[in-house]
């Protein structure tokens, strides 16, 4: 993965003096890089990993950190990656451009593939990131959220940039339409597993650990899958208690709200379906020939499994 | 131009039910049309105006109004075009993420074109719309900055979007390299007049006519032609009033500036200027064979001529 961080390193010199120093500064974050990984694993999965793979997997990681650079702005996170946050060094107005630019970039670098279905696509996924986004901004402070709305929410929000990774991954081997799809459904389940492990470790985590703001969720509104358990499962009594700490004028009780978490045992169901969407997404894998870059997709689920919070580590 | 009010009423449904509304009110606004008439003129002046003439018109105007709606988030605009701003109804963040998907939509469409160079090209110039704004944003309260690099920066910010649906129009005729170099040329000087043309009014213009926040240039700190002209020119008694005047710290002082671009005649010099450059848009135009469509970039020409505020407009 050395070539990924030194052509994201490389990016700022596409663009305008002036602009290129910002550029820099959003490529050079060090992510875990999980999109651009499933894009050069599903190449070694169905063939060969070429060139339009290391493309592919550079253009959804810019389409990642965009989102991350906008998304930054909307829940005022001053600090992400151990780093400060671009909106946090620079202001508002410079970083929705910034956003802007690494959009219009990565997908100025889709229209390299010769295939102009590839390009479609991702220009999809970048959609389906920013509809995710805005249907969640939308809602926050619903307390009447449906889960089946929120899987909508994260589907397009997170899986969606996962899925696309896999898919074109697959669909520049030739691959054919069934390994495609199964791909496709691979990465959809682990990048909304992921996402769900990001809420709850944004509910339950430990802030020095992770090196970004935590509980912005909560503060912000965004009532993710461990609340949402815990509104449905709760009692009137309960509720009304509930709807209190999380409306309250004065700001969310979070300690009150993840004490609840643990007591009623919300949060071991969020661990519970996350490791159900790992196992469907090995379930989809079964139909892929076997071979080390296989094993290593297997994997990738394997650490994500490993990132989930115990009890232990929480409390 | 029926056509284009009806391709953009209908954006909204390629959406998400949720986002639909937002997409739909952000490209229902009534604007000037410029850059889709542009597209269809070209069209017509080297060829004919055939449905990728109408979907190369759709996208530049997404692309325009995408900028709009994160430009007037920057700029804390509440009105445009007579209405609420995207922002002003609800809020920066939902706002960032209308812009966002705008953007990528407009992105998502040019890849229907069968010649991948032409979504490059479009990917070029919402770059280059993106870092112009960047670049002056960087530079706000900067009675420093060049002639030089203001004329860069709107040539990015307002003549690269204008340069390309006038190029791409010419393309899908297949026009030769002598034509349409010759409109992109013509598009990129028309734009960067109606910029300059739009400052002017926006210092000067009478916000009831205009339908739209006025001032904020001045109050945000971008210093546009008036006032660099205003500032060179300048004595250095007047340079250090003048400072005053735009760096106050209790905000600007605005009619003293606008009296100030009277008295020495600042404001005849963007005017001349401004007709400079429509000069050399029409002179682009030599080169064309005459037919009613070439009239009509003539036309254009002379319609914003006629944009231009005339002292006694002003006074």
């Amino acid at each position: 993965m050395q070539t990924i961080e030194e052509k994201l390193h490389d990016q700022g010199t596409f663009f305008e003096e002036g602009v290129q120093a910002y550029i820099t500064y959003a490529c050079g974050s060090s992510g875990k890089r999980l999109r651009p990984l499933l894009a050069f694993l599903v190449g070694g999965a169905t063939g060969n990993i070429t060139s339009e793979h290391l493309n592919l997997a550079l253009i959804v990681e810019l389409i990642h950190i965009a989102s991350l650079v906008h998304d930054d702005i909307m829940d005022g996170a001053v600090v992400r990656r151990e780093r400060p946050t671009l909106n946090a060094k620079w202001g508002n107005g410079l970083t929705v451009l910034v956003g802007d630019i690494l959009f219009a970039h990565a997908l100025r670098l889709a229209t390299q593939f010769s295939d102009s279905q590839m390009s479609r696509r991702i220009a999809d996924a970048a959609i389906g990131v920013c509809s995710g986004e805005m249907l969640q901004t939308e809602r926050r402070f619903d307390v009447n959220l449906t889960l089946e709305h929120y899987f909508r929410i994260i589907e397009m929000k997170t899986g969606s940039l996962f899925a696309v990774a896999c898919e074109l991954g697959a669909l520049l081997n030739n691959s054919s339409d069934e390994v495609t799809a199964a791909l496709k459904i691979f990465g959809m389940k682990i990048g909304i597993a992921y996402q769900l492990l990001d809420d709850c470790i944004d509910l339950l985590g430990d802030e020095k650990n992770i090196g970004k703001t935590l509980g912005t969720d909560l503060i912000g509104g965004k009532f993710t899958l461990p609340i949402l358990l815990l509104l449905q499962s709760a009692s009137s009594k309960d509720q009304e208690n509930l709807h209190h700490s999380l409306l309250n004028d004065s700001g969310v009780h979070r300690e009150e709200v993840v004490e609840l978490l643990f007591e009623k045992g919300t949060f071991d169901k969020a661990i519970i379906e996350i490791n159900n969407l790992m196992d469907q997404a090995e379930a989809a894998l079964l139909l892929i020939p076997k071979n080390e870059y296989v094993e290593g997709l297997y994997g990738m689920a394997t650490y994500l499994r490993g990132l989930i919070p115990t009890k232990l580590s929480i409390k």
